[in-house]
């Protein structure tokens, strides 16, 4: 008991500095560790696990639509990255550059890659000759680099895993299809696996990706009020292609452009599970992406018997759960505190009078519901506990950002809302980056995107009052 | 039959140029492409699904032994990759350097990681403080950059691919065991997978990695007659340890540094496959690391039902096959050249009268076979095909190792075998580098390795004459 308060007395909570309780759990749980290389971090096994976990079920979900992997350098030559004016202008103020290369200067420097939409153009570029070439459906998963000042384990730091999907097509039409597919599909995704609810819309001229003709994106609303863009996916049309000479033959014999889509995912889902997930005991891992879904703790685990029992269970759940026992020499109250820190889904509890008994408990970390389950049972009992826990997860997250999205007609209501509450609020636009700039200076809030599902709030800019145009979600962003 | 002809007179012959068979292979097979990076290449969705499968079977087997994934910056400062006094020495004359971030030149520069034991010794010196806390047995999957000057698809890239396994020990004897386990851990996956034999053995002082205590390796030999270094497995002792200031307080309270190993292989082993199996039609895949297995081609696929056939047989294959059907409108003889050259393991063909007959033609790719199969029978009879495919072609390369593996008991026999004949050469060697260099100079080969299995075929070192005190591999090497 000792040891167990020790442990959670060690995490700040989130009530009191909910940037310090993520540093903790990030740190406790440990998912990261800090290095040598300032902005960077260390994934250690705890958070790499949970990142191969995505990335298979990401990497399934997208070649049941077509998508194929490649993996292109990590350098890109600077004249390169010049050739589309907008992409240059978005992310040269932000790259590492590598000027020698053994004991030699380069001839052209080149910048490690912030993302691949010059190097797949180029590729694309000797790669595609006709229609027959096409669509190309390619991604790669790898990392890429940029220069941060401030960073923050997953959310923001100078090198970060993600997956990069760069497609090109005969038609806008397809490009278009693609770019919305791949965005419901990460939508999807962050739902059914991640339990995470998103908001789905497109972003405005000012926050779109540099270089697109329009940026879609997946808002979620952390534990805290502040959103996180989740995942995003552009539609790049034919502009890349005329920068890079990307044409195809078509069926009539003509010479054409291709149109373009890119979409990402990045380490960051590790950050929005935790923060939308943990609580003041640490970590709350959804079943799906938990690497260790079931800890099983003996009891008393030196009486004989019960360590074999132990490994007898684990052996039993093994074929269907990733499942351990946690059989260190520390106190069961220290481990039960780390299995709650560490956000295993299930915990199972099983000492010398449970064995004579012919049961265990269980204990859900979400509810920390205790359950008593007769051995026999406990199969079924698990998997049934780890399906509900895994959608009352999505349910209670979804009741949270409900609770949290406001609406506001005017720019008092607006106001007064963004200095009492936390989280989105919906209000209506003229469509100008001017009244976007006003909102930025006067409440610190951005528009996060011009959700799909668009709502009839009230007739006029929440800023300037005149005719609105679309209904936005707003919000503080990490 | 034209569009066939065409196809295949595009490879030159391996018998004439090797290395010109080797770059049209890579290339009409679609492996890879290269780019505007100088010396790093793309690799493409048949090359890259070659890849995945390697990952996906050596991480279960790495995870069966205890291995743990995670992510270590890929940049190194310039400070820590000096600590330790060989390595760096090793690995300075080939780095990338990062020299700017953003718009700021750094205060330190930065390499590229060209290998990560630097960053995993600055992380363990932190992680590691208890006996409690090893062994650590950590590997990453990650890209590594070396400023190579000449450089060929898979055998030697700038960037290529690999997984990096570092791991740190309480003992001597851990850490020895551990080099050694993995070492056979990737000659059975060679073997058992990729089809390829390995000579198992240590390198000399000479060839030995930056840093290491000892250097184990598995050989392989290619077609040519040439051998590449598959897989290494270096044990560091706590020479590391030392420079970084790894310790641990053991069970009796004292204060003692770790012995580490570090362990890898590559995209290389790509290359491997390509110059072990392939044939002047063009790659052939072993079938577990195919990503297709079985292609079908279905003959006169405008008739009636040929299509809707050929789709059914696929329906039929897919739950325990890789298997695609080429329904493009190319021509069959093309189809046929095309599934050659891509070194599908499996061939189906089927046409009218095949529907009619209620048979196909399966082909095999390493022996070109034709047999024909009851539609009723192919499930049965393309397993079976594939498996005794995976074993002959590990026994045509054994035969051929060892047909191209010849003794040499003095300087004489030596000289003159490399000069006749291509392939190792097993001769003693006195323990000196002064009679590798001279050997290097004379013969223009290096020792490959000191086989784990040592066998006595004089008394005395085949350069110098003096007391022989191991048995080495010689040969030349890619």
């Amino acid at each position: 008991m000792a040891d167990n308060k020790k442990m959670v007395e060690a995490i700040t909570s989130m009530d009191v500095d909910f940037a310090q309780w993520y540093t903790d759990v990030v740190k406790k749980a440990e998912l990261v560790d800090y290095t040598s290389v300032k902005g960077c971090m260390v994934i250690k096994p705890a958070g790499y696990a949970i990142w191969e976990l995505i990335q298979k079920q990401l990497d399934a979900r997208f070649k049941e639509t077509g998508v194929e992997n490649v993996y292109l350098p990590m350098f890109i030559p600077e004249s390169l990255l010049q050739k589309e004016k907008d992409h240059v202008e978005g992310f040269a103020p932000e790259v590492a550059w590598v000027t020698h290369g053994g004991m030699q200067p380069l001839q052209e420097r080149m910048c490690v890659r912030p993302t691949s939409e010059t190097l797949f153009c180029d590729f694309y570029a000797n790669d595609i000759q006709s229609y027959r070439d096409l669509p190309k459906v390619y991604n790669q998963w790898c990392s890429v680099v940029r220069w941060e000042k401030e960073t923050r384990p997953f959310l923001r730091s100078r090198e970060f895993l993600w997956q990069e999907g760069h497609t090109a097509h005969a038609t806008a039409e397809d490009a278009e299809a693609r770019t919305v597919q791949m965005l419901n599909l990460y939508a999807d995704f962050c739902e059914e696996v991640l339990a995470i609810p998103v908001i789905k819309g497109q972003k405005t001229e000012k926050e779109k990706f540099a270089g697109a003709l329009a940026t879609y994106t997946i808002e979620a609303l952390m534990h805290d009020g502040k959103a996180l863009q989740s995942g995003t996916s552009h539609n790049f049309g034919d502009g890349f292609a005329k920068a890079f000479g990307i044409q195809y033959t078509d069926k009539d014999n003509t010479l054409k452009h291709v149109h373009q889509t890119s979409w990402g995912m990045t380490t960051r889902l590790i950050g929005a599970i935790i923060m939308v997930h943990g609580d003041n005991e640490g970590l709350v891992l959804p079943p799906r992406v938990a690497p260790t879904q079931v800890c099983i703790v003996p009891i008393m685990q030196k009486k004989e018997g019960v360590l074999d029992k132990a490994y007898e269970l684990r052996d039993l759940l093994k074929s269907n759960f990733r499942v351990k026992v946690d059989d260190s020499d520390k106190s069961p109250g220290f481990k039960f505190a780390e299995a709650e820190m560490r956000g295993y889904p299930v915990r199972v509890e099983i000492g010398p009078k449970d064995i004579e008994a012919g049961k265990c408990v269980i204990v859900r970390r979400d509810t920390r519901e205790k359950i008593e389950v007769a051995l026999g049972d406990l199969e079924a009992k698990v998997g049934e506990i780890l399906e509900t826990m895994q959608v009352e997860m999505l349910e209670r997250a979804r009741a949270h950002r409900e609770e949290h999205t406001y609406v506001a007609k005017n720019f008092d209501e607006f106001q007064r809302t963004f200095a009492e509450k936390t989280g989105f609020v919906k209000a209506m636009w003229c469509g100008e980056q001017t009244c976007e700039d006003v909102i930025k200076e006067k409440l610190s809030v951005t528009s996060r995107c011009m959700p799909f599902q668009q709502e009839q709030i009230s007739d006029t800019c929440v800023c300037c009052g005149r005719p609105a145009k679309k209904m936005v979600y707003w919000g503080k962003a990490y």
